[in-house]
Parts: C-alpha cells; structure tokens; sequence
C-alpha cells in the first residue's frame, strides 16, 4: 500500500471557547489545502472523526455539515470509536482509496469538549466504557489506575517511574508552543505532587479535555502523479482492531490485545519491524498507557516499558523519540482529533519540517490511537 | 461491483422496552448468520450505523461492543449519518470489500429510541440539522412542512393526495405483520383527520419513534465461491452524497440534489436506467420524502410524484412497487437500521422470499436512505 500524505494542518489544541466546532473545521481544512497547495475541488470524498458533538454541540450529521463547511456537494463519511474516531477515521479514508472508487480524500478530525461542564463531559466520554463499568461507578482515570495498579505490582516500579511519562511529555509540549494546550515543562516532584485523580494516577498522570482540529489530506499514487505533486510521505501500513468494550472481559489489564493485532497487521502490510522505526505518536491518555502502548507496538518487552521514559530512551534526541507533539498529555486531547493529529506530527518529523523537535532523519513513522481502554486500537505506518 | 448478499435479517420494529441495544445487536446478528448459514468466525469485519446511542444509552464506541456481542475479536467501524447511518455502514462496507482489504463483512443497524421521553429524542433528531434551523425552533416534521407546502403551492395538488403515500405504506404495513411497528391499515380519511403536527403534514404524514435492528452479510464473489454459499442477491452500485445541512443553504425545496447526484453514480455502476427497476425501498421518513424520491430517483418526472401513489402505480401488484416493507411510515424507523432493513426487505425480494407481499419476477431493487433534510444520501442498486 503507498497512499500519499499532501497536506497536513493542526489548530492550535486547548480551551477553544470563541471557536465553534465549524470554525475549527474550517481553519484545518483551509490549513490542510493550504499546505498541500491544493484547492477545494481536489477533494474527491472527506472522512470525519468525531466523539461527542451530538452531546456538546447538539450536532450530528457532521457529514453534511463538512460538505457545507467545504461549500462542495462531495460524499462525506463520519466514523466514530470513542478516541479512537481520528484514527478510525482515516484507517476508512485509506480503505475507501485502496478501493479504486475514490482517488483522493480529506480527512478531518474534530472535537469540541470545554463547552460544557466537567459532568457532562465525564458522562459523555464514559460512553466509551462498558455499562457494567459506568453502572460500577468507574470512570476512565479509574480503569486506567487498575492497569497501572497492575503493572506497579506485578513489574515492582515505581510511581517516579510512571511519573517519567508525563514528564517527557511535557518536555517535548514546552518545544510545540504554538500547537500544544500545555506547552511547559513539569519536573518528576511536580507530577508525584499534584493532586490524586484516582490512585496511582495524579492529575499531571492524565491528558486534559481539550478542544482541537487536525486535518490530512491523502491521494493515490496516480492523482499524485496527475496534479505533479511532490511525494513526500507515505502511508504503507494501516490496521485496525476491536476488543471487548470492558476491562473484566480481557483477560490481562497489562496488555491491549487490540494494539498487538493491529500493530502486526500494519507492520506487514508496510514491510517493517519495529528497529525500523525512527519516531512514533503513541496514545498517552494516562501515563499508563504509553508503558503499555510501548510495549505491545513491540518497541520494548513486555514489563520492560517503563524503562523508556526513565532512561530517556524516548525522549527527542534519543533512538526511538515517542510522542514529540507532546502527546496527549501536553499536546492535549480533543478526541477526535487525535489520531489525525498523531499523523499530522509524523508527516512533519518525515518532512523533516518539525521545527525545534526535528527527530533526525526519520524515515518510518508509527501512529497509534486508541479508543476506551483498548476496545479499539488503530495502527498506521508511515514512511518518507 | 459484485458485491454477494448472504444473510439478511430483521428485527421486529416497535417500542421494544424489554429490549436492550446489546439485546437487537445480538438478535440481528445472529438472524444474520442463520440465515446465510454462516458462523461468527465467517465475519471478516463489521459495520455499525447508529445515530443516538451516546444520547439514549450513553453507549458510543459501539465498535467495541459489536466486537463484544460476536464474541470475536475483529475489526468493527461505526459510521453515523443521522438516519441515513445504516446505508452509510453498508456504503463503507462496500467500498472496503472492493479494496480487496477484507472479504466478507457484517453490516449492522441498530438503534434505541423509545426509552427516554419525547423531548429529549426530539433534541437528538435535531443533531441531524442546521444549528441555525434548530435556533429558530424548526423541527423535522415542520422542515418537511415547509417542503411539503411548497410543492402543494407549485404542483397544485391536495393534501389527499400526499395522503395517499401514508395510505399505501400502511397498506404494505399490515402485510409484514410480524416486522412491521404499525402492521394495521388506515384509510386517506384517518390521515387527513389525524392531528396537525406541522401544517400541512399530520400524525400519519410521519414516520413515527421506534427501536430495532437490522444486518446483513456481505462478500466478494470469490469469498462466495471459497465458501460454497449461493449466489442469490448481489450489489451492484452503492453511492453518496452530501450537500448543506441547512434547507437555507439549498437552491430548491422541491428536490434532494445529495439523491440526484447518489442516484446517477449507482445506476452508472450498475449499467441499469430507472426503468429497470422492479422496486424500491425509499426514505419516506414524511409523506411528502416519498414523492421527491420517486422523482429524484428518476421513476417519475419532478412535479409528477405524488401522482404514483394516488395512482395505485407505487402499490404491491402494480408496475413498480414502493416500500413493500411498509417503508420508515408504517414498518418504523429506528434511524440506524432503517438503511440496512430496506436493504435485508430487497433482498427478500429479490430472492422470492417476501411471503404475502412479494414482488413477482423482481430482478433488480434500489433502496434510499436519506439523512436529515437531504444533507445525506446513500443509494444503493441490487439485482438477482
């Protein structure tokens, strides 16, 4: 598979109040065409990732609403898998051009979340969890802090070490000062002392709720060749795989099944393993995650995922530098957007355009999105 | 495009409070695979088109749980488009088929509607608008009003004769008894005495509130022949468009350009004209949705179709037969398995299986699925 990325454009993410759902839209979009030198009637389909704007905005049917915000009359297709709607929404775009039936498309993701109140937010993104989990009180720093009880226990680290996470994060946030919702560093002491979400996760532990955009624009190789664009960057490999929506019905809280059968999907279709990667987004909701997402994308043994951020071994600079947009833990999280946002950073760092957080001759990107506690998992593979 | 239908099964529509989103999931899906003769390890992946869960079971991320209710961990993708949500899952479907990425799928529709109270369902509905049509307080039956009194105006006809369309569609109705949320008849008198809901269009102008489920298993022609299964109904053309959310932002309200422009790709696809077609499943979410349909579909010239019901021309027995189901008016409308239970009502058909109501000789079938206004259509052609 080489589907070529054109354009790419992220908003800057974090509390958007005087931007609506539209104006964001539309800034990507522009952004994305501008980038990519393309207009308008180059998109021949756009896809929309999404979560909660029948919640938030009181709008659904994004589909329609991209085609006004456009202002063409072109086929638009919303997916939605909880924070895994971005990923899910290109892994449908990358489907639909391998189809033959269509040879470019526009894919969005979008999110309002500050809108409303902290509960109503809570309730809507526990939509993303089992019934039995929402009935049990739980809610998502809860889930994760089972795994991440799980993993301090069975793999004896520390909470210092869970901590390194956040902190790396937020280093590589302080160089996106444009893009990211929190662009400053945070110190080791800092995340250990900040307040309790739900044991052994704190607060500097958990992405923020944030309001956001990114867009990609991608095209088969002969619409490349066609309109004589450059060919920059390439999706190789695009996989997606669904689990049980609970945790009780997994059969280990320190794996996600979904991200290991995705991961080998995509590694295959692009021809890689996991030393030929140069840079990876991976999907830090909790601090916990990137320690799992680490290790079931095969870059580190399972238990071994720890060590990453501990021994800077992901940190710019260093072999394997992860989440270098600042993830969403500095980046931030608007859901929807992103896993178009994670595709957005590596066409950059591939570009070789990531000013300030240039990972030095990347040649293979990973980007990793995920939905619930590992009920979805989308994996794409790109290369310059 | 020869896609294969396998299996195709419907839930009972109605108020179903007995009766959870996972329950129909689960009831469709299986009916499914009884009917094709077909195990859950046969699905290659799922789609799941569903407006409202987030607002009515504060359930999204159904992607994880119809990953859940198969029991097999698989790939699954949510697509909504408002009640145009079930054609856009089989839509996307296609298209990933035809990308030689999978080979067989199952598409599903679902949705729960009647368990929460009606204000709250009406809010959800309007998600499928403008947010500029929701501000002046327009609901959907008075949005189709406004189309309807327009062409009341332009075409010179009577409200009796939008009736008709009711009147045939809860003649079909009672003929599918054992599916059909209003499975009884009622007379051009009752429709025309029953109350107003938005002048011009009356309670049994409207499709009413209902819940319910509906799948069907489709693959490529190889995967048929792999498998030894039969070669019953195929898809031969599956296409969308979208135009503005807004009825404001549209040139005429007397035609859905997104049904024009979806209607001409399927039929170019399939190499059939309109006069090919043995009969149809349309959007008649109101009386007056039926009458452009037929005309933007091409069975009658624009300002001609109210003509066909009054004319008996679109009943069971006559030259082309309109929602033999009972259409959304009588079988119900749980808006994500409408597009998926026009698709499984043609299939029978095609198949000589619609006991008490079948089309004889049916050879080719068309169904239209509209989301909103018009801000969605997905049309697709099948033929035995």
């Amino acid at each position: 598979m080489k589907i070529a990325v054109v354009g790419a454009y992220q908003t800057k993410f974090g509390e958007l109040w005087d931007r609506s759902l539209a104006d964001l839209m539309k800034e990507a979009i522009d952004g994305c065409l501008q980038d990519g030198d393309l207009l308008p009637r180059h998109i021949q389909a756009a896809y929309v990732g999404n979560m909660l704007s029948g919640m938030v905005d009181g709008q659904q049917h994004l589909s329609s609403l991209v085609s006004q915000v456009i202002g063409e009359s072109i086929p638009v297709t919303r997916v939605e898998a909880a924070c895994a709607s971005g990923g899910m929404a290109l892994r449908t775009a990358v489907m639909a051009i391998e189809s033959g039936m269509i040879e470019s498309a526009l894919v969005l993701g979008v999110e309002k979340m500050t809108d409303v109140d902290g509960a109503t937010i809570t309730q809507g993104l526990m939509g993303a969890a089992g019934s039995d989990e929402l009935q049990a009180g739980l809610s998502f720093p809860a889930l994760y802090a089972l795994m991440a009880s799980q993993y301090i226990t069975d793999f004896e680290i520390s909470e210092t070490e869970l901590a390194a996470v956040a902190v790396k994060n937020h280093h590589h946030g302080s160089l996106n000062k444009y893009k990211a919702h929190f662009a400053f560093p945070v110190t080791s002491e800092q995340v250990l002392a900040s307040p309790a979400v739900a044991d052994p996760l704190k607060v500097l532990d958990c992405s923020p709720i944030s309001d956001g955009a990114a867009a990609v624009f991608i095209c088969s190789k002969p619409w490349l060749k066609k309109h004589h664009k450059r060919n920059g960057v390439c999706i190789t490999g695009s996989a997606h795989c669904n689990d049980a929506l609970s945790l009780s019905h997994r059969r280990s809280l320190l794996e996600l099944p979904a991200t290991i059968q995705a991961t080998k999907a995509a590694y295959v279709q692009a021809g890689i393993d996991p030393h030929d990667v140069s840079c990876a987004e991976v999907h830090d909701c909790f601090s916990i995650a990137e320690v799992l997402a680490v290790e079931d994308l095969g870059f580190y043994q399972k238990g071994m995922g720890h060590r990453a951020a501990t021994q800077k071994a992901t940190w710019l600079g260093s072999r394997l530098p992860i989440n270098t947009s600042g993830g969403l833990k500095a980046c931030g999280h608007p859901v929807g957007a992103t896993g178009i946002k994670q595709v957005v950073e590596v066409t950059q760092q591939l570009r070789g355009e990531a000013n300030g957080r240039q990972v030095e001759g990347a040649q293979v990107a990973v980007t990793h999105n995920v939905g619930g506690t590992g009920g979805t998992a989308v994996v794409h593979v790109l290369q310059r």
